[in-house]
């Protein structure tokens, strides 16, 4: 899977994953009046509004990123319509040849991670009396997972991945500020992460690519350099994914050590700065109805800040 | 929310929670052959022989335990049916009068956090133009949390279960072999969970009701008993949610730390060996047509195991 996502990041030439985290606060008036004015205001109409809005953000950026990143989490919180907001979300960034991370952040083991690793990496398989019958749920090109249950979960997620040629990205060091709390305790001369981050190239010894990545990438977050720096160095061969730029502080020249010497090695996320760009001062021009054209100029913008300023030349 | 949970526990004197963690080899022939044999075999199918299977378990077990769990990923790997069934479960052990614990293991950050805290614990208030509305999505009475970000998604759980008296149980220590992966580490002469328990302590201080417990419960496995006696010592204050019960390995005599002195502090759970017991050799005369009656006989069992061998006297 990771051979396919690099060769997509060469294409665009954009290291770039757009966050699809559509908040009410985020739609414009030109989707939430066409729809809340007649239908009201619901589970149902928002989810609905969201995928209008979705699709305008992915068709206008569709060209110039490899990547989506969808937050389960903004859709969870609609219920049932929520999730099929997200499933078909995830199918229209699908078919609109993007890569697909679903940022679902699952953890759990033994035959309950397989379940969590079907839906969203593989697929359902059911069979009784000689039927049987083999269903796509949720399942996207990446899964963010979480680390703390240890091995017994994570090959779940590798089994999937490698049955239906999918990957992971485990959470290393989390941008937030207490993300500190336990990432980062002192276990005999290393941090917490640091020993994640050994796990994480170990796990991804199985599937390194003809690029030298695997298929087990790593969350690391964009707000502390120096750590992306020891990080880049203790898992060379993994794929970083990095939330935190833009909104969350992080600039191109912040991320400049998150990269390897090939100019490749990091996603960078932008959902805020992306998606809700046309409520910044530098996009205002583009007003209301021009939400995904902003979202457009702000992604070129940070293709360009990445270019200039974090040595990516990929 | 602790408070009305102990109460229930001290009324059914069982500290026990059922887990409802349905798969098609749990199926007894008198639900899967009247469902699949005209249906044929789908999501939609399976999820509807589920919600069966879920709700006669539910019938059987209600006036002997407390609380039921279920484990959103058998659901999630369903898709849409499966959400839906999940739903549909949570609302029918809810309206039979049971404590609902959804073992969803979420975690994340900021407004993202909050987003799972509305959906699992609270409620989706959502408004435009004057207009608002709020829904209940998939909001159980407690939600099982993962700490590995830190506070800063812990305290979006907090304010959602504050505002709609419920309640988390934050992993500590999970009952699979390779949690002591990370776990276990020894952070500057202690272990990894007990920092995470030092934290559980902290996080459910401004919650602590009138029988001296918090709504910030921890998940202990009952597979390793002297790790669950150092728990006890560091978070008297705190319910334990103890998995590994039965199929993986514990009994009661594993468990009496894992209870404080006043006979209370822990909630056992038992998925398969309940749900799954007319399978098992000692429940075999209930046949396929009794598997309720079998859950029904395996409570009564546990029930009694826990009485006699953990000094339970609730």
């Amino acid at each position: 899977m990771t051979d396919k996502f690099i060769d997509a990041i060469k294409k665009t030439g954009a290291p770039i994953c757009v966050g699809l985290d559509p908040k009410m606060s985020f739609l414009p008036e030109c989707i939430a009046g066409k729809i809340f004015t007649p239908k009201g205001i619901s589970t149902e109409s928002v989810a609905e509004a969201f995928f209008e809005y979705n699709k305008a953000i992915i068709d206008a950026v569709k060209d110039l990123v490899p990547s989506v990143k969808p937050q389960v989490a903004m859709y969870e919180e609609l219920g049932i319509p929520g999730m099929l907001c997200y499933q078909k979300t995830v199918k229209y960034a699908k078919d609109a040849g993007l890569i697909v991370i679903g940022d679902v952040k699952r953890g759990d083991i033994g035959s309950t991670c397989a379940s969590y690793a079907n839906a969203h990496l593989g697929k359902t398989e059911l069979s009784y009396g000689g039927k049987s019958c083999s269903e796509i749920t949720f399942a996207t090109d990446y899964a963010t997972v979480n680390p703390y249950m240890g091995s017994d979960g994570i090959n779940e997620f590798l089994k999937a991945g490698k049955e239906n040629d999918s990957g992971i990205f485990v959470l290393v060091k989390t941008s937030n500020p207490s993300g500190a709390e336990f990432q980062d305790l002192d276990i005999g001369g290393e941090k917490l992460y640091e020993r994640v981050a050994e796990k994480v190239d170990e796990w991804g010894s199985d599937s390194v690519g003809s690029y030298g990545y695997s298929d087990v990438g790593a969350v690391v977050g964009a707000t502390y350099p120096e750590v992306g720096r020891r990080l880049r160095e203790l898992m060379p061969r993994t794929l970083f994914l990095v939330p935190g730029y833009g909104a969350q502080g992080a600039s191109g020249k912040d991320l400049k050590d998150y990269f390897n010497k090939d100019g490749l090695g990091a996603v960078v996320n932008s959902s805020r700065g992306i998606i809700a760009a046309y409520k910044k001062d530098g996009y205002a021009e583009f007003g209301d109805e021009g939400f995904a054209q902003a979202a457009r100029a702000a992604t070129q913008d940070m293709i360009k800040d990445l270019r200039e300023n974090a040595d990516v030349y990929c």
